[in-house]
């Protein structure tokens, strides 16, 4: 059974250097094997201050004990795209805001840890959303993702080649040229998008055995591309719906067992299924949805919530360490 | 003639406090208007550092004296998310990646612009790109954009309800209960995505005035929501397409008019459209895709290339001061 990160590309095997570039390392400059060969967790979340929070924290909580005179560093300082610290077998790592974004760094972590030959690895999403129907501060590990219109899958645009070779030369200003006609039309396709149950079990039983001061549910995940309209907020610049009808969307999500929304999840989870990497999604709630669309909690209060999710995954890891 | 910063939501006016959480700002914190009030340019790029460069760029190029014993800070340190510098009449702000995540921000300085009583705004994204047929290190001037799919216009989920009441009463645990049934379905909305033609004329006509020992085009511009596979990139960790289909993609592409490749112009268009904000997207290629997918320049080439956008609009700024 080959347990292995895989890439699902023939191209790069055969690349003579492999550039990572939004994360600023390179097959030629690195050792990746040997920096990175130990991985075993990648958590990834939006903001680099939280990811540095976050490595600062395992490091206590883990006991690590890094060489003397040396302390955390960013690994991915090169660049200002994103941030990434390594704790022993884990890297914290800031992926953004949207789909958009994690995705380039589902890319060239996917690749780092194929390169680095890692093996049984797990993704989780540490993040931040709105709730629905949940008190500021609640939790909720991810049961299944959804987009904004309730599909369970993830889409993205892929082109597709028709090349038909005309066989015919034609004369054209004294040269023989062969035509080339192309048509090229943009398809879409459509991911699945689970998340690994046995994981996700593991995480809801572990977060089940701790004893939180803070409520805890599962539950499906709405993902959206946008903070404000995509979510139906009347705080936007731009809002062309009404109240009732924001209302009756969140109401109607919650019905069908949307419990958070957040810009990540959907192309997490089907990346992550698509290379059989095993994943999760835990993330506080900043704001109930159903009282307020505007996160006004005072920073250090958001601060200490943030750091929720990470109290059960580090439960989780402990075990499995 | 109206000529402020418009906002397109009728609940924002009654606010009592915006929070603009994203940028760490809000109504009742800020003198906004004092603070922001003389804003002209709202200047856009990825990331953070160079956005900080930027300022300090033109702080030096326009000659604005800081009063003594200040220097540049960051307008929205109280957050990680985005970086903000102002010079002047000119703001400098990081986006991230990917449409969603300047999608946030243009919510949020479109409605900082709009409480603090800004006129005649533009907005201008200053990026970096893969090109199409050209020497890496030119600029692209973007007349128009298109998605992946060749459509020139934004599309967003946006719910569409129908909410019915059912008129009678049912008693139901000896309670009388009203019953609401509600139907809410995903549907695109499509937003066109004009840049102004006047403005994009402008710089046009602004950078063939200059001396400038680097290549300046304009065309239109392809806006992805992914770096490797919607750009049709053979270097990802997923790629289920062959080289022949790459190159015969993005020689439509060239065919079309497509001059370069980004991650944010789409949905920035569509944004200051639908608000009237009069917009450009001046981006630098970082290589040229119908020769390489990978981005291998020395990192100081990288810099240098980046500050050309920056040449050709502050030409324009001192034009206009």
């Amino acid at each position: 059974m080959h347990r292995g990160v895989n890439i699902c590309n023939p191209y790069v095997p055969s690349m003579g250097v492999d550039v990572l570039y939004h994360v600023g390392l390179a097959t030629d400059t690195t050792d990746l094997k040997k920096q990175f060969g130990d991985v075993k967790f990648v958590i990834m979340g939006g903001s680099p201050k939280r990811m540095k929070k976050i490595a600062e924290i395992l490091l206590k909580e883990l006991d690590i004990q890094l060489p003397c005179g040396t302390g955390l560093a960013n690994i991915a300082c090169t660049t200002d795209r994103y941030e990434m610290y390594k704790v022993g077998p884990i890297l914290s790592v800031s992926h953004g805001m949207g789909i958009p974004s994690i995705s380039i760094l589902l890319h060239e972590m996917a690749k780092l840890l194929y390169h680095a030959g890692c093996q049984d690895v797990r993704f989780i999403r540490l993040g931040t959303c709105g709730g629905i129907g949940l008190e500021p501060g609640s939790v909720v590990i991810t049961t299944s993702c959804l987009d904004c219109a309730f599909n369970d899958y993830f889409q993205l645009v892929r082109f597709a080649s028709f090349v038909f070779f005309v066989g015919s030369h034609l004369l054209h200003f004294l040269t023989v040229m062969s035509i080339l006609l192309q048509k090229i039309l943009g398809k879409t396709v459509r991911r699945p998008a689970h998340l690994d149950e046995h994981f996700v079990k593991e995480l809801i039983e572990t977060a089940r055995s701790m004893k939180l001061d803070f409520n805890v549910v599962s539950g499906k995940t709405m993902c959206a591309d946008d903070f404000y309209e995509e979510q139906g907020r009347l705080d936007g610049a731009i809002c062309e719906y009404t109240e009732e009808e924001k209302m009756a969307f969140l109401k109607k999500a919650y019905d069908s067992g949307v419990r958070n929304l957040e810009m990540e999840s959907l192309g997490f989870a089907a990346f992550c299924q698509h290379l059989k990497i095993k994943a999760a999604v835990i993330c506080v709630t900043l704001v109930n949805r159903l009282v307020s669309d505007q996160i006004s909690t005072p920073v250090d209060v958001l601060h200490a919530w943030q750091e929720r999710p990470l109290e059960i995954l580090i439960n989780y890891i402990k075990k499995q360490m």
